[in-house]
């Protein structure tokens, strides 16, 4: 499971801080979307990213990289020089003058890159699960597929593709063949289903609202990952694998 | 003109509000973009808005906007608290679970949004100038066209389109029918053409680099102000609109 903290209101670094050491154990990465990106400064997400990484995790800044590579060399270094181990970036931006530098920056800094393959909202079907024309091959082709494999050709190391549409992790699956992680938000809140998503073939499971906004973080996540391990156990008898 | 202040390196803030002071008397709006908005704190820029706002200037946050919804209702939140008057999103999200809150929360807010529709870098050719099967009527068009079509229906007060293709500025204005303004960056460093994109109908250009990485941002300004202001005697007889 992939922690997100997706949190919102006063003392945010406090909060967050409290969170991380309550499910630390629980968790096999922690993300930090805009909730928190936005309202702290670099110095104090730095911070965080200590903290993540004194409990041994790695640490995933959600930053949707979409814009032109100019702006995006200035938002990856500054991300990456406040110890982020991988970020997540829009692959609608396009390689040439967009996310080419985001990769190189990312390799030789050591560094991770995920890529939007299927967001979990049900907006998202509109383009990423849009019909375009592959310029290559001439035929149409869903947006998400295509990502899937530019993710391959691009060397990223993981996808996100929402729970929510357990069908297109499978699709992606099959396009990745375990040569990048596949990561599913839109369990929980979202609606999607643990055991769908796994099923499909997710790898990390990302959990926010329904653990951070619980009463109790800790049993919220314990109950989480117990869930997981049931289903994990029933699907491929017996391996834990997330 | 509208004044992109894309900084780079340390005292941002100081710099920042040292070249508005030098040139927001020859721009009608500032821009901020991720140059400033990640290492700068929210209360940073809320101060920036506040200098932008008392020499009698809007300020947009150049955000772009392409998350779920809970997290684009907390970007926007924040960066309308922070004063600014409009921010820029990113179509491809969709509209269910992703722009649609970024739209009405502007609207209770009375600001403003502008969508991208086709950005200015080589790679956007990929997929915002990529041919879609569009869902309504069955034929293939240019992701860009529909877009510009969506800002008309989603109210965007603006919509961005790269002074680097001067033909999809055209085809972009023929949709708008001057429904909503052309926001038109990449002239100067990336090579669109004050000229080109003025004739095909952009409504207001974006500059960052050519006047922020000057020595004198102010006679650079001038200076791109002269060539705009010629070039609008030349194509439109004399009425001044950039």
């Amino acid at each position: 499971m992939v922690l997100a903290l997706d949190l919102k209101g006063p003392r945010l670094l406090e909060r967050a801080l409290k969170i991380l050491d309550e499910v630390y154990d629980q968790v096999a990465a922690v993300k930090v979307n805009r909730h928190l990106s936005i309202p702290l400064s670099l110095g104090e997400l730095a911070k965080l990213v200590e903290a993540v990484h004194d409990r041994g995790l790695p640490a995933i800044i959600d930053c949707k990289v979409n814009d032109v590579a100019s702006t995006n060399e200035v938002m990856v270094e500054l991300f990456f020089e406040a110890g982020f181990d991988a970020l997540t970036a829009c692959p609608f931006t396009g390689w040439e003058g967009g996310l080419e530098p985001v990769f190189s920056l990312a390799r030789r800094m050591g560094r991770g890159v995920i890529l939007l393959a299927y967001m979990s909202h049900p907006g998202a079907s509109r383009w990423y699960g849009g019909l375009f024309l592959d310029p290559f091959t001439l035929s149409l082709r869903r947006a998400f597929e295509a990502f899937a494999a530019q993710a391959l050709n691009w060397g990223a190391d993981g996808v996100v593709v929402g729970a929510t549409r357990p069908w297109a992790v499978e699709l992606v699956a099959r396009v990745l063949k375990g040569r990048s992680l596949i990561f599913s938000p839109g369990v929980g809140v979202q609606g999607g289903v643990v055991e769908e998503a796994l099923r499909a073939g997710a790898d990390y499971l990302i959990v926010g609202r329904s653990i951070v906004e619980s009463p109790s973080p800790r049993s919220a996540a314990a109950t989480f990952n117990r869930l997981v391990e049931d289903t994990v156990a029933r699907l491929h008898g017996g391996a834990l694998n997330a």
